[in-house]
Protein backbone atom coordinates (compact mmCIF):
# COMPACT_ATOMS: atom_id res chain seq x y z
CA UNK A 1 0.00 0.00 0.00
CA UNK A 2 1.63 3.38 -0.95
CA UNK A 3 0.29 6.77 -1.69
CA UNK A 4 1.49 8.84 -4.60
CA UNK A 5 4.31 11.25 -4.50
CA UNK A 6 1.57 13.32 -6.10
CA UNK A 7 -0.24 13.70 -3.04
CA UNK A 8 2.73 15.13 -1.22
CA UNK A 9 3.53 17.64 -4.44
CA UNK A 10 -0.34 18.43 -4.21
CA UNK A 11 -0.33 19.85 -0.80
CA UNK A 12 3.05 21.66 -0.81
CA UNK A 13 1.88 23.91 -4.01
CA UNK A 14 -1.79 24.01 -2.29
CA UNK A 15 -0.11 25.46 0.94
CA UNK A 16 2.14 27.66 -1.55
CA UNK A 17 -0.71 28.98 -3.37
CA UNK A 18 -2.39 29.93 -0.11
CA UNK A 19 0.22 32.23 0.82
CA UNK A 20 -0.39 34.39 -2.85
CA UNK A 21 -2.63 37.52 -2.82
CA UNK A 22 -6.32 36.51 -3.92
CA UNK A 23 -6.29 36.34 -7.60
CA UNK A 24 -2.62 36.47 -7.79
CA UNK A 25 -1.71 33.27 -10.39
CA UNK A 26 1.19 31.11 -9.90
CA UNK A 27 2.71 29.73 -13.28
CA UNK A 28 3.44 26.12 -13.75
CA UNK A 29 6.98 26.33 -13.88
CA UNK A 30 7.55 28.10 -10.76
CA UNK A 31 5.69 25.76 -8.54
CA UNK A 32 7.83 22.86 -10.19
CA UNK A 33 10.95 24.78 -9.63
CA UNK A 34 10.34 25.89 -6.20
CA UNK A 35 10.26 22.30 -4.80
CA UNK A 36 12.56 20.54 -7.37
CA UNK A 37 9.57 18.54 -9.11
CA UNK A 38 9.30 17.54 -12.69
CA UNK A 39 6.92 19.88 -14.31
CA UNK A 40 5.33 17.48 -16.58
CA UNK A 41 4.72 14.97 -14.10
CA UNK A 42 3.49 17.98 -11.62
CA UNK A 43 0.96 19.13 -14.29
CA UNK A 44 -0.55 15.82 -14.30
CA UNK A 45 -1.66 15.79 -10.35
CA UNK A 46 -2.35 20.06 -10.58
CA UNK A 47 -4.97 19.44 -13.47
CA UNK A 48 -6.53 16.80 -11.22
CA UNK A 49 -6.80 18.74 -8.63
CA UNK A 50 -8.09 21.63 -10.79
CA UNK A 51 -10.47 19.32 -11.89
CA UNK A 52 -11.89 18.50 -8.56
CA UNK A 53 -12.34 22.61 -8.31
CA UNK A 54 -9.29 22.36 -5.34
CA UNK A 55 -7.20 24.43 -7.41
CA UNK A 56 -8.15 27.35 -10.76
CA UNK A 57 -6.28 26.81 -13.58
CA UNK A 58 -5.80 29.55 -15.79
CA UNK A 59 -5.02 28.96 -19.42
CA UNK A 60 -2.74 30.97 -21.59
CA UNK A 61 0.85 32.18 -21.78
CA UNK A 62 0.40 34.19 -18.62
CA UNK A 63 -1.67 31.40 -17.00
CA UNK A 64 -1.00 29.13 -14.05
CA UNK A 65 -2.93 28.31 -10.95
CA UNK A 66 -4.74 29.53 -8.28
CA UNK A 67 -6.50 28.08 -4.89
CA UNK A 68 -10.02 26.88 -6.34
CA UNK A 69 -11.47 28.57 -3.34
CA UNK A 70 -10.88 29.98 0.22
CA UNK A 71 -7.83 27.28 1.63
CA UNK A 72 -10.42 26.98 4.68
CA UNK A 73 -12.78 25.40 2.94
CA UNK A 74 -10.13 23.20 0.99
CA UNK A 75 -9.23 19.67 3.45
CA UNK A 76 -6.40 18.11 3.09
CA UNK A 77 -9.07 15.15 2.22
CA UNK A 78 -9.97 17.19 -0.91
CA UNK A 79 -6.34 17.47 -2.41
CA UNK A 80 -5.91 13.80 -1.46
CA UNK A 81 -8.75 12.44 -3.20
CA UNK A 82 -7.74 14.64 -6.24
CA UNK A 83 -4.78 13.12 -6.79
CA UNK A 84 -5.17 9.83 -5.34
CA UNK A 85 -9.30 9.27 -6.71
CA UNK A 86 -11.74 8.25 -4.11
CA UNK A 87 -11.79 4.25 -4.40
CA UNK A 88 -11.56 2.37 -1.16
CA UNK A 89 -7.99 1.16 -1.50
CA UNK A 90 -9.77 -2.78 0.14
CA UNK A 91 -11.18 -4.21 -3.15
CA UNK A 92 -13.89 -7.12 -1.57
CA UNK A 93 -13.46 -10.08 -4.33
CA UNK A 94 -16.39 -11.37 -2.38
CA UNK A 95 -14.11 -14.52 -1.68
CA UNK A 96 -16.75 -16.10 0.27
CA UNK A 97 -18.53 -16.75 -2.94
CA UNK A 98 -16.34 -18.59 -4.49
CA UNK A 99 -14.01 -22.27 -4.54
CA UNK A 100 -15.63 -25.52 -2.44
CA UNK A 101 -16.83 -23.50 0.65
CA UNK A 102 -18.76 -20.64 -1.92
CA UNK A 103 -22.21 -19.52 0.21
CA UNK A 104 -25.16 -18.55 -1.86
CA UNK A 105 -25.93 -15.00 -3.08
CA UNK A 106 -29.14 -15.12 -0.55
CA UNK A 107 -26.20 -15.31 2.45
CA UNK A 108 -23.91 -12.48 1.01
CA UNK A 109 -26.84 -9.59 0.34
CA UNK A 110 -24.73 -7.93 3.29
CA UNK A 111 -20.84 -7.10 2.97
CA UNK A 112 -18.97 -9.45 5.33
CA UNK A 113 -17.76 -8.33 8.57
CA UNK A 114 -14.31 -8.35 7.10
CA UNK A 115 -15.29 -5.71 4.76
CA UNK A 116 -17.02 -3.57 7.25
CA UNK A 117 -13.87 -3.34 9.21
CA UNK A 118 -11.42 -2.28 6.16
CA UNK A 119 -14.27 0.12 5.27
CA UNK A 120 -14.92 1.69 8.93
CA UNK A 121 -11.16 1.97 8.94
CA UNK A 122 -10.78 3.80 5.50
CA UNK A 123 -13.44 6.21 6.96
CA UNK A 124 -11.21 6.58 10.08
CA UNK A 125 -8.64 7.61 7.83
CA UNK A 126 -10.69 10.34 5.81
CA UNK A 127 -12.44 11.38 8.88
CA UNK A 128 -9.20 12.18 10.43
CA UNK A 129 -7.65 13.67 6.73
CA UNK A 130 -10.91 15.93 6.75
CA UNK A 131 -9.96 17.70 10.09
CA UNK A 132 -7.06 19.64 8.11
CA UNK A 133 -7.64 21.98 5.99
CA UNK A 134 -5.16 24.00 4.11
CA UNK A 135 -5.08 27.22 5.83
CA UNK A 136 -4.08 25.03 9.26
CA UNK A 137 -1.39 23.80 6.95
CA UNK A 138 -0.39 27.73 6.27
CA UNK A 139 -0.82 28.04 10.21
CA UNK A 140 1.60 25.54 10.89
CA UNK A 141 4.61 26.76 8.69
CA UNK A 142 7.85 27.67 10.73
CA UNK A 143 8.50 31.11 11.47
CA UNK A 144 10.09 32.84 8.90
CA UNK A 145 8.59 30.33 6.25
CA UNK A 146 5.17 31.90 5.99
CA UNK A 147 6.85 35.35 5.27
CA UNK A 148 9.67 34.21 2.82
CA UNK A 149 7.32 32.19 0.24
CA UNK A 150 5.36 34.80 0.52
CA UNK A 151 7.01 37.18 -0.86
CA UNK A 152 8.19 34.07 -3.72
CA UNK A 153 4.37 34.27 -4.67
CA UNK A 154 3.55 37.97 -4.62
CA UNK B 1 -3.58 3.31 -3.33
CA UNK B 2 -4.82 -0.14 -2.85
CA UNK B 3 -4.43 -2.75 -0.24
CA UNK B 4 -3.19 -6.54 -1.62
CA UNK B 5 -5.51 -9.02 -2.22
CA UNK B 6 -3.58 -10.49 0.30
CA UNK B 7 -5.60 -9.11 2.85
CA UNK B 8 -9.00 -10.42 2.17
CA UNK B 9 -7.64 -13.71 1.92
CA UNK B 10 -5.86 -14.02 4.83
CA UNK B 11 -8.51 -12.47 6.97
CA UNK B 12 -10.59 -15.19 5.63
CA UNK B 13 -8.14 -17.95 6.32
CA UNK B 14 -7.86 -16.95 9.91
CA UNK B 15 -11.48 -17.07 10.65
CA UNK B 16 -11.99 -20.35 9.11
CA UNK B 17 -8.96 -21.08 10.94
CA UNK B 18 -10.74 -20.26 14.13
CA UNK B 19 -13.24 -22.56 13.78
CA UNK B 20 -10.92 -25.79 13.73
CA UNK B 21 -10.22 -27.36 16.57
CA UNK B 22 -7.62 -26.44 19.04
CA UNK B 23 -3.54 -27.93 17.18
CA UNK B 24 -6.13 -29.41 14.36
CA UNK B 25 -3.57 -28.37 10.82
CA UNK B 26 -5.44 -27.51 8.04
CA UNK B 27 -4.16 -28.27 4.85
CA UNK B 28 -2.57 -24.87 2.61
CA UNK B 29 -5.03 -27.14 -0.26
CA UNK B 30 -7.92 -26.92 1.70
CA UNK B 31 -7.37 -23.07 2.42
CA UNK B 32 -6.94 -22.29 -1.40
CA UNK B 33 -9.87 -24.63 -2.70
CA UNK B 34 -12.28 -23.48 0.03
CA UNK B 35 -12.13 -19.75 -0.74
CA UNK B 36 -10.70 -20.54 -5.15
CA UNK B 37 -7.41 -19.24 -5.05
CA UNK B 38 -4.76 -19.93 -6.74
CA UNK B 39 -2.74 -21.84 -4.49
CA UNK B 40 0.76 -20.75 -5.51
CA UNK B 41 -0.10 -17.14 -4.52
CA UNK B 42 -1.77 -17.95 -1.67
CA UNK B 43 1.28 -19.58 0.24
CA UNK B 44 3.10 -16.45 -0.22
CA UNK B 45 0.57 -14.49 2.54
CA UNK B 46 0.25 -17.42 4.72
CA UNK B 47 4.09 -17.87 5.01
CA UNK B 48 4.08 -14.10 6.02
CA UNK B 49 1.49 -14.63 8.63
CA UNK B 50 3.42 -17.56 10.04
CA UNK B 51 6.70 -15.32 10.08
CA UNK B 52 4.32 -12.10 11.84
CA UNK B 53 3.06 -15.07 14.56
CA UNK B 54 -0.43 -14.83 13.70
CA UNK B 55 -0.56 -18.31 12.08
CA UNK B 56 1.42 -21.40 13.07
CA UNK B 57 2.92 -23.60 10.37
CA UNK B 58 3.49 -27.18 10.46
CA UNK B 59 5.90 -28.56 7.87
CA UNK B 60 5.16 -31.94 5.82
CA UNK B 61 3.21 -34.17 4.09
CA UNK B 62 0.30 -33.45 7.11
CA UNK B 63 1.16 -29.74 7.68
CA UNK B 64 -0.55 -27.07 7.00
CA UNK B 65 -1.63 -24.15 9.33
CA UNK B 66 -3.71 -23.20 12.30
CA UNK B 67 -3.89 -19.90 14.39
CA UNK B 68 -0.34 -18.92 16.07
CA UNK B 69 -2.67 -17.76 19.24
CA UNK B 70 -6.40 -17.53 20.51
CA UNK B 71 -8.21 -16.11 17.69
CA UNK B 72 -9.40 -13.07 20.52
CA UNK B 73 -5.60 -12.00 20.63
CA UNK B 74 -5.58 -11.50 16.83
CA UNK B 75 -6.47 -8.36 15.59
CA UNK B 76 -7.40 -7.35 12.01
CA UNK B 77 -4.36 -4.91 11.73
CA UNK B 78 -2.17 -7.96 12.51
CA UNK B 79 -2.67 -9.66 10.01
CA UNK B 80 -3.13 -6.19 7.60
CA UNK B 81 0.60 -5.55 8.96
CA UNK B 82 1.80 -9.08 8.31
CA UNK B 83 0.39 -9.24 5.01
CA UNK B 84 1.15 -5.53 3.67
CA UNK B 85 3.92 -4.91 5.98
CA UNK B 86 3.91 -1.84 8.59
CA UNK B 87 5.50 1.17 6.14
CA UNK B 88 3.14 3.81 6.39
CA UNK B 89 1.29 4.59 3.06
CA UNK B 90 2.45 8.19 2.74
CA UNK B 91 6.67 8.40 1.89
CA UNK B 92 7.95 12.26 2.95
CA UNK B 93 10.40 12.83 0.43
CA UNK B 94 10.58 16.01 1.83
CA UNK B 95 10.60 18.42 -0.98
CA UNK B 96 10.33 21.48 1.34
CA UNK B 97 14.26 21.17 0.75
CA UNK B 98 14.46 20.41 -2.57
CA UNK B 99 14.49 23.16 -5.58
CA UNK B 100 14.94 26.72 -5.41
CA UNK B 101 12.43 27.20 -2.46
CA UNK B 102 14.57 24.84 -0.23
CA UNK B 103 14.17 25.26 3.52
CA UNK B 104 17.63 24.77 5.16
CA UNK B 105 18.11 21.92 7.50
CA UNK B 106 17.65 23.78 10.76
CA UNK B 107 14.56 24.51 9.56
CA UNK B 108 13.12 20.96 8.83
CA UNK B 109 14.61 19.16 12.16
CA UNK B 110 10.35 18.00 12.80
CA UNK B 111 8.40 17.05 10.17
CA UNK B 112 6.21 19.06 8.78
CA UNK B 113 2.64 19.63 9.29
CA UNK B 114 1.33 17.77 5.76
CA UNK B 115 3.67 15.05 7.12
CA UNK B 116 2.00 14.82 11.15
CA UNK B 117 -0.83 15.27 9.18
CA UNK B 118 -0.97 12.30 6.55
CA UNK B 119 0.77 10.26 9.86
CA UNK B 120 -2.32 11.18 12.23
CA UNK B 121 -4.16 9.91 9.40
CA UNK B 122 -2.26 6.35 8.91
CA UNK B 123 -2.42 5.97 12.79
CA UNK B 124 -6.42 6.95 12.98
CA UNK B 125 -6.49 3.36 10.48
CA UNK B 126 -4.67 1.80 12.16
CA UNK B 127 -6.29 2.34 15.37
CA UNK B 128 -9.81 1.49 13.92
CA UNK B 129 -8.38 -1.96 12.44
CA UNK B 130 -6.72 -2.94 16.15
CA UNK B 131 -10.53 -2.45 17.11
CA UNK B 132 -11.38 -6.13 15.96
CA UNK B 133 -10.08 -9.63 16.32
CA UNK B 134 -10.36 -12.87 14.52
CA UNK B 135 -12.71 -13.80 17.53
CA UNK B 136 -14.95 -10.63 16.46
CA UNK B 137 -15.26 -11.72 13.13
CA UNK B 138 -16.10 -15.40 13.76
CA UNK B 139 -18.63 -14.02 15.90
CA UNK B 140 -20.21 -12.12 13.16
CA UNK B 141 -20.19 -15.07 10.52
CA UNK B 142 -23.90 -15.06 9.46
CA UNK B 143 -26.39 -18.51 10.84
CA UNK B 144 -25.18 -21.20 9.73
CA UNK B 145 -22.13 -20.30 7.86
CA UNK B 146 -20.06 -20.63 11.40
CA UNK B 147 -21.78 -24.22 11.63
CA UNK B 148 -21.35 -25.76 8.01
CA UNK B 149 -17.31 -24.18 8.15
CA UNK B 150 -16.82 -25.57 11.79
CA UNK B 151 -17.60 -29.04 9.80
CA UNK B 152 -15.49 -28.43 7.03
CA UNK B 153 -12.30 -27.67 9.60
CA UNK B 154 -13.01 -30.03 12.32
Amino acid sequence: MKISQGVEWGLHCATLLALAPPDRVVRRDRLAAHYGLPEAYLAKHLQAMARAGVLHAVPGPRGGYRLGREAARITVLDVVEAVEGSTPPFLCQEIRQRGTGALPPDQCRRPCAIHATMTAADQAWRASLRTVTIADLVARLPAGVRERNEKIVS
